[in-house]
């Protein structure tokens, strides 16, 4: 039964929607993607045959959220040395660590990005053989690192898809969909298992100022799999729960605290606000790896403040007169106490705290 | 001590905020407003000598706001009929009539508007004389309501101007503004008022989406007036509130019920949440006839929905794809129990509830 869903879901998904990112060929393949910039006025894919390529995608956010840039970046450590193959083994490795290093550069905040070029360096390391055979190796490693995203982000929704309200209303915010990860996403991903099994229901995605990820991807990739979704501004969001049209709320998340407080996207803890006030259920969607248990608590989260002009002119016009400041976090932190429970690949985190959160990583000592 | 500071606040406001709108010149004089459109980029007068002009004017929002478009459309009713002057008593109230259903039917849905031309021509009926002279005395009543209006929003600027934490941040959504009304505004009198006493504070303006009114517009006259302002995204005011970096929250309002419920831009309630939870005072600030004690409570208040090219197209880029639903709410109610006060010309309602609002009425039979 699931694996007929899978297929059919794949399948459908093929026909509508592009993928994120994927391996075009064999040794010789590059990377497709569809440049996320554009959408949702033009879909374009965009074929990267050098690092470089892969690097201004990066760069350009044509492919952006974080498990996507990781595998993304894999396969840019595969382009960038793969005319290096004809060097000797210490001369490979040496330049595997200075393409590596090119692309921890492009965003020096993604911190998957770093991981990702480290997984595929340290199997460099550890293969035997010739650079070919190395070569090879990583490729396989980058394919792996994929497959694993999609297999993660379709439990996720396996997990949740439970708590998906037949014939109700669903709320999201931002992005964290099919196109932040290899397939599925973290909180669309309980939409798409719940639409597979027949599920009816309508999404809610807010605008997500101020890059409008929820109004240009969210909203996009839901349609394209044929899921009813409906555009609001952030701030009509807690209207809408007054008004009784939401029964649950899921986002992603960016980090999650050791006592489960999770930072995401600016906008969600307003969110996570309303959702308390008017007894709707909050839930985090997110892999084990989004998990930093080295921090305490969310208020030790550095919340990144971004440049001024995705308020003042994001849209082309200035909307903010000169001379005016404009605060612009990208993220805020939403206390574990707002939080219904944590949705991962190994099931619902409920209730969230540091005790329950401890018990599923000892549970799997393998994950940090 | 008042009168100094009036005569200061218009000096300064005049060097460098242009009037939201004012006559010019005597009998043969025009309406001269700022063209609210072009604004924060450009800061264009805009001369209407006509009717036509003004019908223009406030049908492309070029003027807003519930008392400056009543205040126009008083003046734009004296610009109509003007020419009229030599016909008979009989026909020139037939003229009179029929200018003003012009002007009525420019924004149907704006009280203000209807109320503004349904006050003047009351006066023509009731004034002795030929045409000229109930001409005279129509252009006298304009001028009257645009020096009542100025004077309502000063009081109430004086009656909550205690409420600004010296030192502190001050939140406001959406323009309740100097740029909505004659002069001072709504919620920003507060904020002119107390800045002439010489207390220090920062605001800051929610950008309020879709149409931007924050940024453009609140941000713009408290520059001029150099009162220190920031914008923000609607979705990040709860973040602010939790940094403490907030004391007060005020907001004018569009409707308020008998029992204190006050329907504001949408957005309004979302703030009024997070205030509550941060305990941030969160306050209303109104002219006593935005009352609608006719409605006993929020739930009665319609609220209009608009187009969503106000969402997917709102400053001319595709945001949301085609085929995509948008809910755009102009409006949300925030109840009385999270409202601290409402700040009127007669002082403050403080707590709100149906028999504080009786008795100010009580107190003031003339107000409906």
């Amino acid at each position: 039964m699931s694996n007929t869903d899978t297929t059919t879901a794949t399948r459908s998904r093929a026909s509508r929607l592009p993928e994120t990112l994927s391996w075009q060929g064999d040794n010789d393949g590059f990377l497709r993607l569809v440049d996320q910039t554009l959408l949702p006025a033009t879909v374009e894919m965009r074929d990267c045959r050098t690092v470089q390529d892969v690097w201004e995608a990066i760069r350009m956010l044509r492919v952006r959220g974080a498990p996507a840039i990781g595998v993304a970046a894999a396969y840019g450590l595969c382009l960038g040395t793969r005319e290096h193959r004809s060097l000797d083994r210490e001369q490979f490795l040496r330049q595997i660590e200075k393409t590596g290093q090119y692309l921890r550069d492009c965003r020096p905040t993604a911190v998957n990005l770093a991981w990702a070029v480290q997984r595929v360096s340290s199997l460099a390391g550890e293969t035997a053989g010739n650079s070919d055979k190395i070569w090879q190796a990583m490729l396989a490693e980058a394919h792996a690192m994929a497959r694993e995203d999609a297999d993660t982000c379709r439990k996720i929704g396996e997990a949740g898809a439970d708590l998906i309200p037949d014939g109700g209303g669903v709320l999201t915010h931002c992005n964290a969909g099919a196109l932040a990860t290899v397939a599925y996403g973290t909180a669309l991903s309980l939409m798409y298992v719940a639409h597979e099994r027949g599920k009816r229901f309508r999404v809610y995605a807010d605008e997500t100022r101020p890059l409008l990820q929820g109004a240009r991807l969210t909203s996009f990739e839901l349609a394209a799999a044929g899921i009813d979704v409906t555009v609001l501004c952030d701030s009509a969001a807690a209207s809408l729960m007054k008004a009784g049209r939401v029964q649950l709320v899921v986002t992603g998340a960016d980090r999650i605290a050791a006592n489960g407080d999770a930072a995401n996207k600016i906008g969600t803890y307003s969110v996570a606000l309303a959702a308390r006030h008017h007894n709707v259920p909050f839930y985090v969607a997110a892999p084990l790896s989004t998990f930093d248990r080295a921090v305490p608590s969310g208020d030790a989260i550095p919340i990144e403040e971004r440049s001024d002009t995705e308020i003042r002119a994001g849209f082309g016009h200035q909307t903010v007169p000169d001379g005016v400041h404009c605060w612009n976090p990208a993220f805020d932190v939403t206390p574990a106490e707002l939080i219904a429970g944590i949705i991962t690949e190994r099931g619902i985190i409920r209730p969230v705290t540091a005790d329950a959160i401890d018990t599923v990583f000892d549970a799997s000592p393998s994950q940090h």
